[in-house]
């Protein structure tokens, strides 16, 4: 089922959405859950898969402005470098290290589906990354591989946007260039973790004005979504409503020669099967 | 004016330290306000002092347990390689670069004063890093250096503990080893900007079971606090609670030939002058 936040005539609300149509779910499920989020948080995503079954559509989807599906994670955890041929995209002769690059991002820096992404007036180097995103909906530490797919609530799909100039602006951590306010975004909806077949084949796409630019599947990932939920879960303590943004697959823009950077006007959509489509424009920040 | 959150008779509240003394302000500036991290939200910590100045202390300083001065930061914000000389430590051969490296942390990862830092079973090589940190009072994006000192509500402590093997796991990015759960510790109060005459020129210290191991002032920057506001904003909204850990002085227990990790019956200080000293021991964690 997919979940979303959204606001219709300036209220905010939460539910599902089957067949362009939208199942309200504000209050219906007490008065504590008033989001996707209180939903993985109170762990009651079976329960309003199973509340939405007997519900008709309250209106259609063209009505309401979509919301981040979630608005207010713990954490935004962000693996890099994970797909294979990433690493020698960098031409730096360095070997794949036995672990995977992690980052984190604020939730500020990303914005919903159908919303501009802004390049700052900083740097033109503004560039996606297509990445496959978990939404941890059982806590833990140390989580076993054989286990993790348990603590998953639901999939959803960022586009990880980054500035590339600001990644390299540092010795060691690419946090500048990853955090710039709204340079990101995430959505359209989670759909919950019963929809998925398998998390070793889930295949992402990156089109940039409708030109196929990233197109690959978690098969190609050095650090499967398994083995992420445990080595992150080792040192820091996994929550509900906590994410993971698990890598992006070769062909971001930085890899262009020249490198093509995003610029206002155009669209960038990313592509889970199964998933949806995570569409966003390009503007640039009035400062 | 010290301001600390803490528990007493197991209800947790806030207030202010005066000569081993605790003026208890639950309640006394309206129901919303119940934590230090609500008066810097509110911008109420002007109010609070002038509140405090007419009050009784309630009880005093040994009765209560300190809680962490911010219980939960909007962003944890960390500045790497800050100090002079800093930067030779790594032995890269590698040029100062022009700009700081950033990391975050969660709230997770530290600890109160007084609490012990955890060693994790994955490793010997916890260290210490004692370092100034800056809670943010008033928010802003591009926020001029010439202005910077008026966004600051206060100053704390943070010893940013680390697990050094971890720190290194990775082609980018120190994020695993700097987020081990209660690795690291912040405390043990704030102290509200009005107290801090130079920041130019505040000198920080940290002891090992009493013997001096790193000791600098912020006159020994290459990226001064001033900058630090500039510059993190200006890819990043800072928010009222957020903080900034703003880089450690040479002489961690990395630098030692051979290295020195912290063990089981040790203590660290950190000690900035004018503000306090955050002190905790070490345990092994039980898994």
């Amino acid at each position: 089922m997919k979940f979303i936040n959204f606001e219709r005539h300036g209220k905010i609300s939460f539910g599902a959405v089957r067949d362009d149509q939208v199942v309200d779910l504000g209050g219906k499920l007490g008065d504590d859950i008033r989001t996707v989020d209180d939903l993985v948080i109170h762990g009651l995503v079976s329960a309003a898969r199973d509340i939405c079954a007997g519900l008709e559509p309250d209106f259609p989807l063209d009505e309401i402005k979509l919301l981040k599906p979630i608005l207010n994670p713990g954490k935004v955890i962000c693996v890099g470098v994970n797909y294979a041929n990433r690493n020698e995209e960098y031409k730096d002769g360095s070997a794949v290290k036995k672990y995977p690059s992690i980052f984190m991002r604020t939730p500020g820096s990303l914005v919903a589906h159908g919303e501009n992404l802004v390049r700052p007036p900083e740097s033109e180097q503004l560039d996606y990354e297509g990445e496959i995103v978990l939404v941890i909906g059982k806590g833990g530490r140390r989580i076993p591989e054989s286990e993790a797919y348990n603590h998953i609530a639901g999939l959803t799909i960022m586009n990880e946007g980054s500035i590339r100039d600001w990644i390299r602006h540092a010795k060691f951590n690419v946090t500048q260039g990853k955090n710039f306010e709204r340079s990101g975004s995430l959505g359209p909806w989670m759909v919950s973790a019963d929809e998925v077949k398998d998390y070793t084949d889930l295949r992402v796409r990156t089109r940039v004005n409708g030109e196929t630019r990233q197109d690959d599947t978690t098969a190609s990932m050095m650090y499967p979504i398994a083995y992420l939920v445990n080595y992150i879960s080792t040192f820091t303590e996994l929550q509900p409503g906590d994410i993971i943004a698990t890598g992006t697959p070769t062909g971001a823009g930085a890899r262009f020669d020249p490198p093509i950077w995003l610029k206002p006007g155009d669209v960038v959509e990313v592509e889970v099967d199964g998933i949806g489509v995570l569409s966003n424009g390009i503007e640039d920040e009035v400062v």
